[in-house]
């Protein structure tokens, strides 16, 4: 297993983590100061800077992408909002191929409308299926750029809202079914906070292997969690085995990034600087 | 598939639904009232009344269990506290024995302590061990009284603190380990809020079959859920498809209770009669 206690070569940060404290370029600007070589940004973060300032500022700082936030959100009540969704990946994958990213994050979407409320349809087993044929298509589109997809499975808690992907064996059977091949143009990204729990994950992260291993995002699970969205912690903070489940994903042949993702309404009211010093020092200690 | 809009003689409650309205002896009484056939009581509500009391009204209203209130919580952080469990496990099959209870449900416990906050290690594969040992103890001792043991698998959110059982499959296995010969010692507790999510739903409990399918809970999942533990919904205001899934369970060979089991600050703050008036008249239109 790689030693991240020496420094931080490996560490990502993702760009919600510190989303309320700043813009996108300010928060490269931060990682530059702090050393840290690769960030994860959010589609509206680039958004509300522009895309291409952000691709400019990147090369210019020689910071680099562990992935992109993020396409998905297949399912939709009528054929109208399937097509929309399928546009709007395309423009993710385009965005995601201009930041030279290594790879799309997708969060695949759920029952429509649930996200504000009111669900347009119950039948999980449709949003399981708009899903799939959502990846196909976007598939397709981003094999031409040579852009690989990373499914997320969510945690179960999440089903209804974000995502009805919620296991990594589930989301390796659609990644077998449309890339028999594994040239790596599916794989999945492996957030211990949504996967931590499942009993089978050292047996599908041995599964995926280095080709499907896209990602790995880090953060923790705290006692007692108090929002089913925005409670993550940061690492060595919660119950999370995060050096067992990094062992897991070297095992299989991941040698990437161990990319922070945390949605905290405590960690947003810290400063910036405060925060990645923070990141710093549990990746070197913890992760 | 049974016919339930015409009466409710499948509506069992779970006497949490109604426990910050009354004692369980005026539970027993309400649900009399209202032809309410079933109950599964909770063991500190028995113990709050006494069981020999508890015993003779429930003989004399008719009213039966359609299961206990619950055994497990199996891990410890050393050989006092396991010992203590298993103690704990073998008075609960007592109980669940002088209420001719059908089964006792067993939340199976997950990181010790982590119920109050801190807990005393993040080994969850050592607590899902100390669970199949507890599991197999106390197997032991409730064959000698014939008293079925439920796993009743827990959503992944309450992983740390309360069952790191978490899946149909995962309890199956562990029932398939434990009973090979399948003569209904050793079965599942099937909650529609812990398993709706699950993308092998359907297949394991066809799996189960009908010597596996002890129990039926049906509630339903809020949008949006606002707290980890108590924000069930009452059937009908959420998005599960709760008849998919009792079809699910009768095509397996399931014909006995469903079983309303809620925890809600909303449901507790009304009045007994009105809860179980909307049990019965769901029961009817949506389950």
């Amino acid at each position: 297993m790689r030693d991240f206690s020496r420094d931080h070569q490996a560490l990502s940060i993702n760009t919600a983590t510190v989303r309320k404290q700043a813009k996108l370029d300010e928060i490269i600007d931060a990682c530059a100061r702090h050393q840290i070589r690769l960030i994860c940004p959010w589609r509206d973060q680039v958004q509300a800077v522009g895309l291409g300032r952000i691709a400019a500022q990147l090369r210019d700082s020689g910071i680099e992408l562990s992935g992109y936030c993020r396409g998905g959100f297949f399912p939709a009540a009528d054929g109208a909002g399937l097509k929309a969704a399928l546009e709007d990946n395309r423009r993710a994958v385009d965005e995601a191929t201009a930041l030279e990213s290594p790879c799309l994050v997708l969060v695949v979407g759920a029952l429509p409308g649930a996200l504000t409320g009111k669900a347009a349809y119950k039948d999980i087993r449709l949003a399981r299926a708009q899903v799939f044929d959502g990846i196909a298509a976007t598939l397709e589109y981003a094999r031409k750029s040579g852009m690989p997809l990373a499914i997320e499975p969510l945690h179960p808690m999440q089903a209804a809202e974000r995502a009805c992907v919620n296991t990594l064996e589930q989301a390796l059977d659609i990644c077998d079914a449309l890339d028999k091949a594994r040239r790596g143009a599916l794989g999945v990204a492996v957030d211990v906070y949504h996967v931590w729990w499942d009993p089978k994950l050292a047996a599908q992260i041995a599964r995926a292997g280095r080709e499907r291993l896209l990602a790995f995002h880090v953060c923790d699970w705290l006692l007692p969690t108090r929002d089913l969205l925005n409670d993550r912690g940061m690492m060595g903070d919660g119950i999370i085995e995060l050096q067992k489940i990094r062992g897991f994903m070297e095992e299989a042949g991941y040698g990437g990034a161990a990319e922070v993702e945390i949605f905290s309404e405590d960690w947003w009211a810290r400063p910036l600087d405060d925060v990645l010093t923070t990141c710093i020092e549990r990746h070197r200690s913890v992760v």
